[in-house]
């Protein structure tokens, strides 16, 4: 990622290569003209990262061994240098030798009559998932309806902030934790009073710190040894951390609203910060989205700890509500509805846990799965209807007979799939949210949905 | 586990202490007194491994942290070397420092004659955990009247056969694979073998392969090397193998069935030596389970591949059945029964898969969960009714309406867990599996199922 950086900088055009990206890659790839990473799939950290970024990615390409000490890249027999032209098409997964002819999308007028037809005939709302400002403009000039997904962990990642984030996850202490989290408050505030400027008027849902603490940490020796030098404690402490941090599957670890349950006051701090904003940016009512609840006592703890900060701020005006990313959370739907007034259907995991597939490792049968028809289609990009699916109904189902009023949507990668909006609409959801650049294609998808709907009745009838 | 295998050999009394265990460590296992490690919960390797031994084992012990170059083990500030006395008391989680004085339980024929009583109480069947002769022999003599789990994977790691193996994975081609699973079949159909004749006249269901391939390779570089050696390629390219192979989650990755979708020959060389050590031992119907289902197509795939080598073989007499441990096969429980003649839950994984929980990991945050009163017991320990519990009913029902006859019993930790036979009884299983030391309380708890379910509907009437 530090070379592509520097390469783009130089203004060279750069394909960011790698085995997986993760949140480190961050400048280089939002720097490179696109990404290629060996392992993972449609919904892997690369791909979704680049799909919001509005860049070309081929993700998961398994003949793709990348030897990091010689800068070199093996695919079957050929052998390609850091330097050597490469062209990547994410449409197709293509991954081409030189550089490819290539011309830019243009928007016609056509094309915003189209989504004018649309509008009119949708009856979802269409969200975005965008952490940044930045994003956020995007999305709504591309018509989004509000935020679905505000993720806070991409805001850690800027250097000065990530030795904050690392110091609080190095403290012994609470007392010394907290006192690292006091300085990422007014970050996080105005993180939040931009977002919530850009979307005026729109809602916007926070999701809190989801991510397992160790992807905070470094990897490499060198940068282990600073750390410790930066805080002035061993080498062998850092090390030591590390390994308690290390787990064997972090999907299914200390992540989510776990991270609130062992350390209370990093939640408290990013919902201080929440309040906060909102105060500054009138008329705001942020949606406060707590990942990976799977028990109504879970979200009952989660919904006293928000109580607690507005209690001692004053500040009254958020709407809590969950994500339903475990298939523990919807089976609960009716329980855990008691104390949330929204559900934001995170399919991505749900169909990670749901299937029992990590989308990072299903680049190595996937492929087979689908060659030999045992799975119709990718269930990360196409959602899973009598699986998956059938826990999203029953979760809809029971939800609403405890709150008739809860507001349901989905925030996962499905969000921005034809073939999946029209099971949303079957499912009664109020909104689906995906990605700034995927906002159209949901808008005319919606449209679509009801149509059908409408011709499926009216063909009924006669 | 070299060390503890080497100073056991000497005459002395070891604890292995390890962060956590692997298949590789299963030697040391086998000769320590008993087992220490820093992570993972009730159902990782070495909980499991150690039960099935009958050993005791502390596991997850979050704050011992080893270091293997100093071979010290630091537990808060105390430090204890390799070499000192520590005492550990698997029910309480105690680690003691010292030699602590120790009695021996003994069995009098007052406990046979309470076991009696049980059984002639009890409804469901109890069958064991058993992968070896020597731990189906233990379990009959506890009164296991059957195996419902024999795992085949831990046949492998014989050094012989783990050199075949390893040349099975590092293959290049299916000629070559096959090459050496033919090497493979004449060990796997000894191992079926001997089973079946301790096992005589009762039911044996033989789990096929499960584990992560990766699971078989070395790590350390000296063993990657010699790996190379033998088999005449290079450490590059057995690097590159290993890399192919790792995976972000391995729980969620390529195993179980998945591994026969991509490599076939693998279970069908299982099933062949099935059928033929079931050939060899008079009157034996073997039951064939597949792990790691997750849909009808699955289902229907793999029942082709065991077809296929029944009309091969000309052998018929096997019946073919699958485990349900993740939520999607509990979902599509009415189609998968359709081609599958029994049900195992594997309640380990549904648990993991349901709750979105490692076992593995969970050390770092289920404490607190019971701590603070958000779980009211370990979920791995005691089945999780509402959740897991719900998917269990859910799949009995839809399997019996598509096959009246199906056969369902339970195969995870919680077979030997008396809360948890209590439930299962409630939910109409025919069989619980356990591991061999925990038939006794199995047998026992199963009859205090049945009279407190007599009672309650007596309550009722009354």
């Amino acid at each position: 990622a530090d070379t592509a950086e520097k390469w783009a900088l130089d203004g060279k055009k750069v394909i960011l290569c790698r085995t997986e990206t993760s949140p480190e890659d961050i400048h280089g790839m939002y720097k490179a003209q696109g990404i290629l990473t060996a392992r993972g799939c449609m919904t892997s950290h690369a791909a979704v990262v680049a799909r919001g970024m509005g860049k070309p990615c081929v993700c998961g390409a398994g003949d793709v061994v990348i030897d990091l000490p010689s800068k070199t890249m093996r695919i079957k027999t050929k052998v390609i240098q850091q330097g050597d032209w490469i062209t990547i098409d994410g449409s197709s997964g293509d991954v081409m030798l030189g550089q490819i002819a290539m011309s830019t999308p243009t928007m016609t007028s056509a094309f915003h009559t189209v989504m004018s037809w649309a509008d009119t005939v949708r009856r979802l709302k269409i969200r975005t998932n965008a952490d940044t400002p930045h994003d956020a403009k995007i999305a709504r000039d591309f018509g989004a309806e509000g935020i679905g997904l505000c993720r806070t962990e991409h805001m850690f990642f800027d250097p000065e902030r990530l030795h904050h984030m690392r110091g609080m996850i190095l403290a012994q202490t609470k007392e010394e934790r907290q006192k690292f989290l006091d300085t990422l408050t007014p970050y996080q505030e105005e993180d939040f009073e931009q977002i919530f400027s850009v979307m005026q008027g729109l809602p916007v849902t926070i999701r809190l710190l989801d991510p397992p603490l160790h992807e905070f940490l470094p990897q490499k020796d060198e940068d282990i040894a600073g750390l410790a030098k930066d805080f002035g404690i061993s080498v062998e402490d850092v090390h030591n951390r590390i390994q308690k941090l290390h787990e064997s599957n972090p999907m299914l670890g200390l992540r989510g609203c776990r991270l609130a349950v062992v350390y209370p006051e990093i939640y408290e701090m990013q919902i201080r910060a929440i309040f906060k904003a909102a105060q500054k940016v009138q008329g705001k009512t942020p949606e406060i989205m707590m990942p990976l609840v799977s028990s109504a006592s879970e979200m009952a703890y989660l919904k006293d700890l928000t109580q607690r900060i507005a209690d001692d701020t004053g500040f009254k005006n958020f709407i809590l509500g969950t994500m339903i990313e475990l298939p523990r959370a919807a089976l609960a739907a009716a329980e855990i509805a008691k104390d949330a007034r929204f559900f934001s259907f995170g399919t991505n995991d749900l169909t990670q846990t749901t299937l029992g597939i990590s989308r990072d490792d299903a680049g190595s049968f996937l492929p087979t799965y689908q060659h030999k028809g045992l799975w119709p289609t990718d269930p990360f990009a196409t959602i899973d209807i009598d699986g998956v699916g059938s826990l999203v109904q029953m979760a809809v189902t029971q939800g609403r007979k405890t709150r008739p009023d809860l507001k349901i949507g989905i925030c996962g990668e499905h969000g921005g799939d034809p073939q999946s909006i029209t099971f949303f609409e079957e499912a009664g959801l109020d909104y689906v949210s995906c990605s700034p650049y995927r906002v159209p294609i949901a808008r005319l998808a919606a449209a679509q949905a009801v149509i059908n709907k409408e011709h499926a009745e009216i063909g009924k009838k006669t």
